[in-house]
């Protein structure tokens, strides 16, 4: 007698969220590709394939539930010759709803498992939606016994205990784990931990591809009994992996290396623009190209993840544009092939001067002018958007947005923000990680001090502590939820550190109206940080009741 | 021997999220307040009143949770003849975060109870943050058994019976309670029916103040064992209350008469304005004024909230508006006593039609062209603004905000949205309602056809279905999640629903990055109704993958 065999497909496919028809035609061309090319008697779908993840508030709608569930239905009429584990907003008869898996095979359900541990915190408000199941599930499929789980249920202790308990023999892990640098690793991590503990096999199914603010990365995977990787698809890329199980055993396969830190980075900014760009139906995208190291990164990725062609540069000098900006601007564009615009902005800055010159009588100059020249460049972007059907992208990074050092409606204008959860240091390590797959950003623009150009021989760090100590002020303050003191007590000057804070504390308002931007840190701002703009909490400690937002 | 007697205040007072030291002052005056000018030997405040509401994500700082832990024995040291009952969040020993309400006495703590039913949907998001109580409290004070619960916990079945059974003869209810429209009476109404079926008195102690969004609106009560309401604090005001309680029955006080539908929400909105500048530290508020409905009753609202010298008006004509609107605009500055600046955007709109003359060359006038004018204007006022220190109101309304007619950056530029909750047919309603205190908006305002002056004789209607009807169907679609079929099956017509619902499910990526407005709603956009932008969901279902963002 033969040992008992099972070949497993792990369908880490690109899902749009919201749209159901299309999913479902994804699934039953996926199961077929499994079948027919791989010889797959099972495939594994991602958590809560059938709607994308996270469908947010579309939970609520009585419509999209009803059809999430009638999918189901059709997938099981559709498709007969291969079973599979499709993650789906169950719908119970008592009205309550959970985040489940079915497993479908010749048009019959065989198992139907709720995820048990719903994650809310960070990025995830699973509790707002769905009601957490309370027992294992094991189906039993060609002679072999088959737990099932769901993201967040490996990550907490006894879910998988349980199932062995239940008699599984083998797991199944559905995911909707978002990305962010080092998450792979932590992941891979927790299951060695677990599955050793428990001496179980389990095939990881991760989504792929960008939703809003999040990358879903891949890295799918295969760990035996001991924990340890027997197989990894690749990051960031759509992927029908086969793994073979021989009495209960997965059978070691190809383990597609890592990418470093920098690399991740890079190849989830790429997959974030392409998928919003793409999945939002625009024609291409268009930014402003000022010569510094934060568009011309933003430019690198726009072309690495749409192509040349569909990407378009406005450069749009001031009197305070110093000539090797425009310079290096050019040599971007031309180095990527990228077609450029030039559009000095002098003609709409002295409009606005003279139509505010009575109102602004007697007053000194101060920001309010800086701001009137980065909105009347946030205006001809947008015309040129408006016009052509482009996305525009901001170039704001996350140092910026941390300390409000951007012109709201001005630089910040834009539909999508692709380095918002970068840091500046980072953007100088993305800049020189491109240059080395192809030259394409100037030296000089990586080793000028950085200006926003909008007063004469201004440089950030007037007004900023230098970006390798404000970098480190804010992971702590920002990412870490470190008081100042702990942060001084780490060695920091107090100066850098009340200036830093301060910054941060006042400028929540300009980050509630920023453009979405993609999540790459632990901790972004947006669906990750959320907190009150009205505030009177203060990292440092001013006089009381002293509360002005600038 | 004399029946027992108690005199328990109900602090209706207005606090600031996240000032701690601020919020601890206001406690303690408030305590001596009532025990001294009323006579009151308890006194009841608010759910996380030392922290306010809702603190969001600084509940996950150490430095806040210490430091609202601290004032709780701050608090207890500095206040000794009257006993308190205070909203914190605990920080238990194992590192749990609960939801609690602690009775200090004379420096000692009587009794602490952790909130049990945390809301989890709507605007609330309380299981991000704390973990469950799972008990009643009953606590002795001068001979009477008094239960404690916190706002959700009696809006449940069954935990204010578990309180009765467990001895409590009075209820106290600590409530951080968001105010729409009409949820004063769904407040009263819950209390009625749960108390009369437990038949127990309760008293119920309601925030007062603008957060953001939020508005709490107090109307803090009192209702005997049978549910009726024998004693009713103001609406939308700070107000330390009194009852008295003589053998555990209410002696019967003032009930304050509730407003209307249109009263409430005209004082929820004056309230909302005050709150924002007062509490975010602005010198006063701008807006533009057009001469249509919008503006005008945005403008009203803001003298009304800070006094006409605090606010400033702007009329920025172009070619495209009609001479009555300016007259209109002058003659609401003037009944307002409000300063007033006119500014044509003409050189500004040509600046840049000449800028942008050589990359349009060819291209037919779209939506652009009228975007343009309106970004010129947000350039002017928020150089205003930022020059001045004023807070920059935008006028859009619900129903603008819904179907996306506005433009990003131009009259959705500034700092709040007042009216961003208010559907059109209640702008009107709101501004009669304030015409009948003292004519301020000339009835032509009111009478005329809607129009965003952005084009040649254009009017809303033009691109809209009529308002009257388009309210209805965002009503049914956005807050009350009905499908398109529901609402055609109610009657209104293909046409104008698809319309309308295509235009909502376009525009998400607008309001993400609208100003916070206040909420009056059962849903507001914001924290209330949580969409993804990118997304394939459409209420009226386009061909597959057909998907545009405009």
């Amino acid at each position: 007698m033969s040992l008992p065999s099972l070949k497993i497909a792990l369908a880490q496919i690109n899902f749009l969220v919201g749209n159901i028809a299309a999913n479902v035609d994804n699934i039953i061309n996926a199961a077929s590709h499994a079948r027919e090319e791989l010889g797959a008697e099972l495939i594994v779908f991602p958590e809560l394939i059938v709607t994308g993840y996270p469908a947010e508030d579309l939970l609520f709608r009585a419509d999209f539930i009803e059809e999430a569930n009638n999918a189901i239905h059709y997938i099981a009429e559709n498709v007969s010759d291969i079973a599979l584990v499709v993650g789906f907003p169950e719908l119970a008869e008592d009205g309550r709803l959970y985040n489940s898996a079915i497993v479908l095979h010749q048009g019959v359900t065989l198992a139907c498992y709720r995820k048990q541990a719903l994650p809310n915190y960070g990025v995830f408000d699973e509790r707002r939606y769905f009601t957490a199941g309370n027992q294992p599930c094991v189906f039993e499929f060609n002679g072999s016994f088959i737990g099932l789980t769901i993201c967040e249920d490996v990550w907490q202790k006894g879910i998988i205990d349980a199932a062995k308990q239940a008699g599984a023999e083998l797991l199944l892990t559905l995911n909707a784990s978002p990305f962010n640098l080092g998450k792979i690793h932590q992941r891979e991590a927790v299951i060695y931990s677990q599955v050793k503990t428990a001496k179980i096999p389990l095939i990881y199914v991760n989504q792929i591809g960008g939703q809003d603010e999040l990358i879903f990365d891949g890295a799918s995977f295969v760990a035996n009994d001991q924990g340890e990787i027997v197989y990894r698809a690749e990051e960031f890329k759509e992927r029908i992996g086969l793994v073979e199980i021989i009495d209960n055993k997965p059978v070691p396969g190809r383990c597609v290396p890592l990418y470093d830190k920098t690399a991740s980075a890079y190849h989830a900014l790429v997959l974030g623009i392409k998928d919003y760009v793409r999945k939002n139906g625009f024609g291409g995208a268009i930014l402003g190209l000022s010569g510094g190291i934060d568009s011309a990164l933003v430019l690198a990725l726009a072309v690495d993840a749409l192509g040349s062609d569909k990407v378009e540069a406005v450069l749009m000098p001031s009197r305070y544009t110093q000539g090797m900006s425009n310079e290096d601007a050019v040599l971007e564009a031309d180095a990527l092939g990228v077609k450029y615009h030039t559009i000095p902005i002098e003609p709409a800055v002295n409009a606005f001067t003279g139509m505010l010159a009575e109102v602004f009588a007697g007053t000194k100059k101060d920001t309010t002018e800086e701001n009137i020249q980065a909105r009347c460049r946030g205006i001809i972007l947008m015309a040129m958007s408006n016009k052509q059907g482009k996305l525009l992208l901001t170039t704001g990074n996350k140092s910026e947005m941390s300390v409000g050092y951007a012109t709201l409606y001005g630089d910040m204008a834009g539909g999508f923000a692709p380095v918002k959860d970068v840091p500046k240091m980072l953007v100088y390590q993305l800049a020189r990680y491109r240059n080395e797959l192809s030259p394409v950003i100037p030296e000089r623009v990586l080793t000028r001090p950085p200006s926003a150009e909008l007063a004469p021989d201004q440089v950030d760090e007037d007004s900023l502590p230098p970006y390798e100590l404000l970098d480190a002020i804010l992971e702590r303050y920002v990412e870490k939820d470190q008081s100042a003191s702990e942060i001084i007590a780490a060695g920091f000057s107090p100066e850098h550190v009340a200036r830093a804070i301060n910054l941060v504390d006042r400028n929540e308002y300009k980050r509630r109206q920023s453009p979405p931007g993609i999540r790459i840190t632990s901790k972004a701002f947006g669906r990750d940080r959320r907190y009150p703009i009205t505030c009177g909490y203060r990292g440092v400690k001013a006089p009381k009741n002293c509360m002005i937002i600038e």
